[in-house]
């Protein structure tokens, strides 16, 4: 899996014909994912501006700081045979876009573009219509060429080691953030470049779905939602979610966890071309609902993962958007008894021509450590 | 330094008062650092709105999707008495801030918000005219309290440390990228909770100034630009940059070296409440153009720091406005001989009543290792 694999040098050129399609006369992107997607740059984001600029009509260039210069050239960018148009220090960049695009109708911003880039290049082209450019590069993205599902694949195994090693760590008495402190330890020595979240949810605190990590020290008998992940040198990210019993499960808390994995595992197997997204979502909903939980799953079943941890498509009631080979996304319905315990199963997992691949693999039955 | 004393429960009102002053009607502050220093909410930037909305007349609220309601309660935000306005999976939170909002002329955006989300405030409130929150919040963040120059101090003390350790990192025959992994480990041994950018410019590489890491050996004589800094659990950051070089310097670069120590340290003296930013820059700037490199010092003096690495106030020509006490900025001019090898010194500062306090006590002569 080489860059060139992973960011061909015929994505800008499919880009600008997805611009064209839009009537987007120019999508304006800067560091960030979308960047990142359409030249493989991962660039600093940073106040001084770095914009490429992708004109459905003439060739794109790309405007950046004098001193990032050296770095976007040696970057993955660099082979794209680009043009760079460096800016010095005392310039105005948003005053160069504009007069090198000349007049224009819509542009198209990248999702994540800072509001200081945003309203600086309204001003600047006071007489252009911004939307996002999410509609136009989501398209390219949500789909996962072969080189970027062995990404995933690769950070689904790297995220699925650390999970292996849970069990050592989770141990009453400890606090979850003596917990958590080991796990990012240990997603950096599986290859992450950075741990992007470490949710250890003791007991009560598994009940907060987004719940991170705090100085409750672990008490026997507590459930514990482990929802992890990080971003590889590839870019590409993982998640997963797990939950372990230190010791014996209470009850009530065993009672909905099988329910919980007959609904997570049920959801994968619907996972094919044509099918909907929110129709996922209801196989999971509708399981956990007709054992008398529905009201416990407070969220919705998954989000898209690529570049981004959470990216189109996402699996969510309302979203009709039929299921294309290649879509990559996580599937973690959750059950949350507030002031109890909560669980949450997670898997990422891929559309393929004819059904699903699981990009982790960790054991779904609950794990009594 | 507590929690209190970084992120105090006046400082909501203190910010409603500076947006009626500006003539804004609102502030929309999202996840960043706008948002945490309003309240020391570390939110995550996720594509579901979080939003803290702090109204020129009326009570400030904060948006927040459900499954984020318990981490938002228990974060140092939960201790101010804001209401929170939880929205479900399925419900338009813009909408909702529309509604909650009513007519307003102007609104100002967290300088770090997301197209995806300023658009389509954008859309949810047609009238309102948008701007930067940055001003307001800005002259705010601007000028450091006591705890927040005490975070700084910690967070100074701590990348010293790890530069401490640089001379048993660097050796002839490893390369960058070895070197740099060795840093990034040492910055979060020593408390970061984020390595945040780890430069190590050996040789020719010196001469980017954002060049990162390579696989180039290092090479006996070449000096090293090694400039690094992370987050600590604050959320205050460090930023240092010493040079080194392995084994003698070679003479081209001996003759810059102390040409550029002598204007750092010049330029870190004349800080002091009243003289302008671009007069520190100036006087760094002069000392090198005197010795002839004036065309080899391509970037600006400085940056301002504290919950980012670059802030208010830039240290650069054409910024007239004053220092005051509690401005915290970057000192660091460098030198860059393309080809052939370059050199930087930067230390955090601090405007004193009285004058300047340094964040950053490393030795500044060239550290031969």
């Amino acid at each position: 899996m080489t860059t060139s694999d992973l960011f061909p040098a015929t994505r800008v050129a499919a880009l600008r014909e997805a611009t064209a399609a839009a009537g987007i006369d120019a999508l304006l992107l800067t560091p960030g994912p979308d960047l990142r997607y359409a030249t493989g740059y991962d660039a600093h984001p940073l106040e001084r501006l770095t914009c490429l600029v992708v004109r459905a009509e003439g060739e794109p260039f790309m405007v950046v700081p004098r001193l990032e210069l050296p770095a976007a050239e040696h970057s993955p960018a660099g082979r794209l045979g680009l043009e760079f148009v460096p800016w010095e220090e005392t310039e105005d960049p948003f005053a160069l876009v504009a007069r090198r695009l000349g007049a224009v109708e819509t542009v198209g911003l990248a999702d994540r573009m800072w509001a200081m880039h945003s309203l600086r290049i309204r001003d600047a082209l006071p007489g252009a219509r911004q939307a996002l450019a999410g509609p136009v590069i989501g398209t390219l993205r949500k789909s996962k060429s072969p080189a970027e599902v062995a990404a995933l694949r690769e950070a689904g195994a790297a995220i699925d080691s650390v999970h292996a090693q849970v069990p050592y760590f989770l141990k009453a008495g400890r606090t979850e953030r003596e917990v958590g402190k080991d796990i990012a330890a240990a997603i950096i020595a599986a290859g992450h470049v950075t741990a992007d979240f470490v949710i250890v949810g003791s007991g009560p605190n598994g009940a907060s779905p987004h719940h991170e990590l705090s100085d409750r020290v672990i008490q026997p008998g507590d459930p514990v939602v482990v929802d992890i992940g990080g971003r590889m040198p590839s870019g590409y990210c993982s998640d997963s979610t797990r939950t372990y019993c230190v010791g014996e499960p209470p009850a009530d808390f065993a009672a909905y966890y099988e329910v919980l994995r007959r609904a997570q595992d049920a959801a994968c197997e619907a996972v094919r071309p044509g099918v909907s997204c929110e129709s996922i979502d209801t196989t999971a909903r509708e399981i956990i609902a007709d054992a008398g939980y529905g009201d416990r799953f407070i969220h919705r079943t998954g989000h898209g993962i690529g570049l981004e941890t959470h990216e189109d498509p996402y699996i969510v009631s309302g979203n009709t958007e039929p299921l294309v080979p290649g879509y990559a996304f996580s599937v973690e319905p959750g059950v949350y008894i507030p002031g109890r315990h909560g669980a949450r199963i997670e898997d990422i997992v891929v559309c393929t021509e004819t059904g699903v691949e699981r990009l982790n693999d960790r054991p779904r039955d609950l794990v009594v450590v």
